[in-house]
């Protein structure tokens, strides 16, 4: 065997582009199969859209219409009423990767990447040569701009193939058309993605036209934007030596107490100086001037020195109130329904809250619908999950996630739950079963996915931890409710039986005490009404209403959390 | 709520670069938790290392050293007698994300991202902003060039502190040492990939010294490396419509036949004219002439023109007969071994070929050890696979897969095996339990990861087709095994009831047919002898040596794939 040397090793080395890189491993962006990849098209183009939206003070009204050009070729169109981009952007957010406005800050947004959208102008290119083309329509210009570009993946820099201003009255005061040609499959999963984000969205209108040019609406619930999360500053606990570093190197702060107090979220000038005397800094001391063993006894200092929890106010939640009000909309004939908010936690820094839904007993159709869905889910993904365990909708950030179910850290704390204590069947490590959906939502202002597409939650050990806490608060309502149930249950089937043998008894009894078998009876016939009013009390304590209004109980056991709970009378049993 | 404008928006787009990206999300590169980020410093030093001896020819012999200086800090240090790195190479090869030799080419190698190493130097100065260290020694040099340096994460570019030519006569003739400085947490799970490592390279020496100052060799058991694998042209099964379209643009062939028949492999002139005669192309014409609707003809007449299959000299399996001698290394008192390599197959125009191994009956010492390891990586991982179940151990060229065996596609293979077919226990859709090892590798000129850390296969259908029947060709062995096991063992027990009520039927016989007791028992007991006949041909058909030499069994069953099958007598029971 010849031997190859170092010379010419060093000849085959060479930089590899980031859009090389994905076009390669299409399957990291979520464009591993034909029906998921034509979902990836729909989802980013709606989360973009709802984000600039939401962030632009305008109430989402969007449009999506796919259609099925011929065979496995699609085309699919998203347009929205945000405030549109300006010209000069239009280029490098739909045909460069790793570009856009919501890496560099710290707030709750669905994208934060910069890679979505051009990752669709990628794919299409690569399966279709098509370009993908952009209307843009923003308010201080009259007229739309529209734009028709190519991605070079050798560059990863946007290739534009026509620009010009037009006329397209449809985009109104603002807003942005998206249409791109790919190879895809056609299944359902798109409609139950509108459907989920409509469920956490529900101040958001989405019209969607199927590919058979079916027309489905999913109108808003509400009529007003969530309060807007703001933006934050890194929070001290989080900080790793190489960012602090980076951060002393770029600040523009005088003293090293300032630095701290102006460049962290939850420093104070107290908490500057104290983390400055536990390090065995002079608080006038520069940033530039610190070094490595600085840097160090400040990390360390910063483990010992108490420091204010990040700004809550960053994280806007579906709430418990809300997200009821959506699941009662979409499952009008559930049994029960709780929800949950809870209270921000904290994973390297960044805060992130965990809400939680739980719908229990629904029609059968819906119900068979599920099924459906779940193992055509399941075959796509030759996932091996059963059919019988419970529905579980995962969100991040009020995107539905629909893919990667077991790679995801919200289901592994859903498999952590001892579900048996809630009354529910559970075999050892699965989902649980029964008829129940479980709604699981996790807000940040950076959520871990374990991949560029956005499908999983990274197992951070705090996530687990707080996603099992709100489902252990949620399953103790649902398990007193069952338990309730059950208990009704026997009381009617006892009582039922006195009332049967009633008059029997009062006539035995009225022979024995030689009486009239009237008074007997009546007293008989109180005593089992005193039992029903027993049921009724039970009824009344756990919102069993005799008609179907919602009725909704105080939060009992955890006083901090918002807590929403109804029982729904079956009305179509 | 005031309204955000276009104009605005634009003012917070910006580039995001890719090492941001990766610092940001960290977890991608495998460095989510301190036991498993020491690993990931190990494994990609390891992985470059043999890729590099095993490409310039040259018998590995590594040497690893892990130092704890202080608490939670680590020092990883890794030297091999690779043909080293040229000096000007060697700031981006260790300093600079998506830049190396692997990824423009179709070859079988372990490194094919050109991000590992760099990504430790990326994680080390994040969490100590320490530099990374490299000694390369070449051999056309007589003196070894040693460089410290950073990562500059907003430009993605090498950051050089030092660098000089020294002496550093350890590093012999050629070699490269490299020393990273990161938090981390030690765990066995770095002797156990180490260990793995040496069974899918049993042609490599490895010397390890754990913090504790402990060293264990991995010695070599074979002293001739592999075959080398040769690298690949595309093959056109695989092409998609935008790699067609950039290499129609980018080829130096005159005609759209001697493109074909120089840029693809598989394609002789006979194979090219007929696609060109399906899609209706001149065949004289050039490749820069065709249009997107000619493309679109050619990549449909690839559906039906019959190419050959891959080039089958580019994959480099471990093979049958030497995966069952490092098994035999270091399973010394398994009960039962078998092995198969299957022929390659294809998926997206990539070859890959599927391996699998199988250990059955060990010492219950080891598989303590093995459930207590596995039980630590499941709490590392918060993993809910239950420790009855059997242990799998994954490869990807030669590489052990330590996490994410969840998210792996070769799991869900061995999920989606019925294994209660081969006489093993098996809840459905999980793992099979029983005293069991399983071996699953895959080799690929390009392996589909989930995740940039490398440590799951993405779930490609054609690749879980591949290994559950890879799968069941070993499964198949082990269970005939295992039934003539237990034949063997009812066979025994009959006897020994014959065999001691012998003389008593023998002296009832003798009385009833009124001879000698003597004849009747003599006749009695050649009746057994010849049971015990039977027992030991069927043992010596299954294999069952009386001596602890390895008995070797023809391939039966499948005539094109190679297969070893051994079954050792338990020597210490």
């Amino acid at each position: 065997m010849v031997k190859k040397t170092a010379e010419e090793f060093s000849k085959d080395q060479k930089e590899i582009s980031v859009s090389e890189f994905f076009e390669k491993n299409k399957h990291l962006l979520g464009f591993d199969n034909p029906t998921k990849s034509l979902l990836m098209a729909v989802k980013e183009a709606v989360d973009n859209s709802l984000d600039a939206c939401e962030e632009a003070g305008i109430l989402p009204d969007l449009t999506v219409k796919i259609k099925n050009t011929k065979e496995d070729l699609f085309e699919v169109s998203v347009q929205d009423n945000g405030p549109g981009i300006v010209k000069e952007q239009m280029p490098r957010v739909f045909g460069k990767l790793l570009y856009g406005s919501k890496f560099h800050r710290l707030k709750m947004s669905r994208g934060q990447q910069g890679i979505g959208i051009s990752s669709v102008t990628l794919f299409s290119q690569l399966t279709t040569g098509e370009p993908t083309k952009v209307w843009s329509k923003i308010e201080s210009q009259k007229k739309t701009f529209y734009l028709e570009l190519h991605l070079n993946t050798m560059k990863n820099e946007p290739e534009i193939i026509k620009q010009e201003e037009v006329e397209a009255p449809g985009l109104g005061a603002s807003g942005i058309k998206v249409v791109m040609a790919l190879h895809g499959r056609y299944r359902k999963t798109v409609e139950d993605y509108l459907k989920q984000t409509s469920v956490s969205n529900p101040y958001a209108k989405i019209t969607f036209t199927a590919p058979d040019g079916t027309k489905t609406i999913f109108p808003r619930s509400l009529n007003e934007l969530p309060k807007p999360p703001k933006e934050m500053k890194p929070h001290p606990y989080g900080v790793e030596f190489g960012i602090l570093k980076r951060m002393l190197s770029n600040t523009s702060s005088r003293s090293i107490v300032s630095f701290f107090t102006n460049e962290f979220s939850s420093v104070g000038a107290q908490t500057a100086k104290e983390i400055c005397k536990v390090a065995k800094i002079t608080e006038e001391k520069k940033p530039s001037e610190l070094v490595g063993a600085d840097l160090e006894r400040i990390l360390k200092a910063l483990q010992t020195v108490k420091v204010q929890r990040p700004p809550l106010d960053c994280l806007s939640p579906i709430g418990a109130g809300e997200l009821e009000k959506s699941l009662k909309k979409e499952y009008p004939n559930a049994e029960f329904i709780t929800t949950i908010t809870r209270e921000p936690s904290v994973y390297r820094g960044f805060p992130f809250l965990i809400e939680v839904g739980i719908i229990y007993g629904f029609q059968e159709e819906q119900s068979e619908n599920t099924k459906s869905n779940k193992k055509q889910r399941a075959e796509e993904e030759e996932d091996t999950e059963k059919s019988e365990t419970i529905e579980l909708m995962r969100f991040a950030n009020r995107v539905p996630l629909m893919y990667q179910q077991s790679a995801c850290g919200l289901t592994e704390s859903v498999k952590q739950v001892d579900w048996r204590r809630y009354n529910l069947d559970q075999r050892s490590g699965n989902l649980p079963s029964g008829p129940m959906k479980l709604i699981v939502h996790i807000c940040s202002v950076w959520v871990p996915f374990v991949s560029e597409s956005k499908e999983a939650v990274a197992s951070y050990p705090e996530i687990i931890k707080e996603t099992k806490l709100a489902i252990q608060d949620a399953a103790r309502k649902l398990s007193s409710y069952l338990a309730g149930k059950r208990r009704a249950g026997e009381q009617k089937r006892r009582m039922q039986i006195f009332d049967r043998y009633a008059p029997e008894v009062a006539h035995a009894l009225s022979i024995l005490a030689k009486t009239d078998v009237k008074p007997v009876e009546k007293k008989l016939k109180e005593l089992v009404a005193s039992r029903i009013h027993i049921k009724e009390e039970f009824e009344e304590e756990n919102g069993q209403p005799d008609t179907n209004e919602v009725k909704e109980v105080k939060p009992s056991v955890q006083p901090k959390q918002e807590t929403k709970q109804t029982d729904l009378k079956k009305q179509n049993k």
